[in-house]
């Protein structure tokens, strides 16, 4: 069995940094929240006046897309049948692990608050319930080196531009890193020359991260159900037998919040 | 070339009933909002305290699952290529029209308040440049009958459970209707036996609404990159020509606020 590892890396998700944290449109948000500014995620929608201030702002505070990412990793048949654990990695080298078995709120702002208490208690939603845990300082090499993995696949509009299912199917070994960028805009901030990789291409048209993980979820979703390779038989007029469908493994889903 | 109709049924989006309108929780969110009460979206998340006064409770209120079907569809190659429209039908029968041109907002709050505009204007931003268009009083079957399609497929878990891929090549046909159910919990509500499909499923996991749409989505986009079935040759030893790639004719997309 393979297992697979979905890291959204550089994903623009982090709190209000501290140059903008006086900025009225922070204050009033935050206000409305019931929590201190320093407390709460950096969202372009709202934050957008004070942006301005903040370095690479054309591509900051985007939690939708850790969402949405999140969202289709845990639903998936991958996830359900044990084959995938979902990470994800910062701009600040931040990385979140999420369990398997976690139910997040599909509801945006709901999403939000919990990932707010996580970056206060480190874990949600309690030390001996850890759905959701952070780290800090983790560079995303350091990351992908953790996993000791057999191979590490990075999507990035500009790589070899193949049929998905083929490029997956061609993959050795029981450990595979995948790597989706979590930013909407410009390119990886890691230095990918420090993971030995291979770059894969959905194309040159831009597409959005779900666009991106759904595909890659399918794709995989598909070689997993292929049959696996025939062995060289030894009675060469022997019925091929059709794969039996693998039982599920999935643990009881829970909530997070 | 195929065209695919992609209609989210029986969604649960539809304004705060009369008969909860007065309910603390509701009050408290519209003046929080700025909004009449009358005028906002039913949420689960936020009118949760006074759900249990309305039939069918424990499906209803959810705009989240609309926004990641249509951010879902409108990013996908398929609508990208002008192969795709989608639509969303409500437990009400109000539809909602949305041009494939359309830039959603990605920020769920943001998503809430221009579908709220749209119940208020019927048309959003403007009636020059309809991205979003509201009509009431249209029954699934009445919708699906608009469209004359040559194949109606209907999502279901109870169905016939083939390989996506292998199915959607098999369908005949220059307009194919595609049907999700856009709730969470439940069966249809529209009646069905009004309308001539089939049913497909994905199994009898009980799949999230982007999940089903991501898979279909993909199966459909891998089928059309499928060459075409190959006609009978005059020359027998004539290679197979590899298609070539479509050019793409996404129109440029525009923002729906």
């Amino acid at each position: 069995m393979t297992e697979y590892i979905f890291i959204l890396a550089d994903s623009e998700l982090e709190l209000v940094p501290p140059e903008i944290v006086n900025e009225r449109c922070v204050l009033n948000n935050a206000r409305a929240r019931g929590k201190p500014p320093e407390k709460i995620l950096l969202d372009a929608s709202h934050h957008h006046p004070a942006f301005g201030k903040l370095p690479d702002f054309e591509r900051r505070g985007r939690p939708d897309i850790v969402h949405f990412f999140l969202m289709l990793c845990l639903d998936s048949d991958l996830s359900a049948e044990g084959k995938l654990k979902a990470f994800v990695h910062t701009r600040n080298n931040d990385v979140i692990a999420v369990k398997p078995e976690t139910r997040l709120p599909p509801h945006y702002p709901r999403f939000v608050g919990l990932i707010e208490s996580l970056y206060e208690q480190r874990v949600v939603p309690s030390r001996e319930n850890a759905l959701l845990e952070l780290r800090n300082s983790v560079p995303l090499e350091m990351l992908v080196d953790a996993f000791k993995p057999d191979s590490v696949v990075v999507m990035n509009t500009q790589g070899e531009q193949a049929p998905l299912e083929q490029k997956f199917a061609g993959i050795q070994g029981g450990r595979v890193v995948v790597i989706i960028g979590g930013f909407s805009k410009g390119e990886f901030k890691s230095d990918l020359s420090k993971i030995k990789h291979e770059v894969v291409s959905l194309g040159p048209r831009q597409q959005k991260v779900w666009t991106v993980t759904s595909k890659v979820l399918c794709a995989i979703g598909n070689v997993s159900k292929m049959p696996a390779p025939p062995q060289p038989a030894a009675e060469p007029e022997a019925p091929v037998k059709a794969p039996r469908p693998s039982k599920s493994r999935r643990a009881p889903k829970k909530k997070a919040e």
